[in-house]
């Protein structure tokens, strides 16, 4: 059955960010927690990349373009194209979406 | 710059349901508003699907079984499975994701 309550899943860490799998193929989506004042330095995958902010504000830089994010936005990362990411205050709720899925998450 | 407001994408129509397409590929991502009372006849797609309530609750069943998700519950339907869709008494916003991209939503 297709059912997955995100709050039962199990945490898992990847530097400062908490991460729930709630699908680890053919599309991964993970449920990221990320704590105020994070900054994840640029880094490039061949995974395509796309989310959706559920709660908090935070900045990305996607290729060239930095942009706020808050909840209601989304951002499409293309494949091998540079990104980091901060948080300011608030502790940043999203979903995650690779594919291929990443195999460092798997 | 992959920057998405979902609130200002435009309102599409398939039937009952409203949606706005936050990415048409790689992987599709498209955000659904579903009026209450509304119910999807079982259906099955070459596409694996998935996706996230983020307001309302909706009863899907997959394959043979059936359940009820509230925000904060995700789904994930293998591909060729049936499902069908139900809401009850609330609207309900969903994010939908289908890999490949499904065809009569491009």
């Amino acid at each position: 059955m297709g059912k997955v309550s995100v709050q039962g899943l199990p945490e898992r860490k990847a530097g400062p960010v908490t991460y729930r799998t709630i699908s680890a193929g053919p599309v991964m989506m993970l449920y990221l927690t990320i704590p105020p004042h994070t900054s994840l330095p640029p880094h490039t995958h061949e995974n395509f990349q796309m989310g959706y902010v559920l709660s908090g504000s935070v900045s990305l830089t996607i290729g060239e373009e930095r942009a706020t994010f808050q909840p209601g936005m989304a951002y499409t990362i293309p494949e091998q194209v540079s990104h980091d990411l901060q948080t300011q205050e608030e502790t940043v709720e999203m979903l995650d979406i690779y594919y291929p899925p990443k195999s460092d998450r798997l």
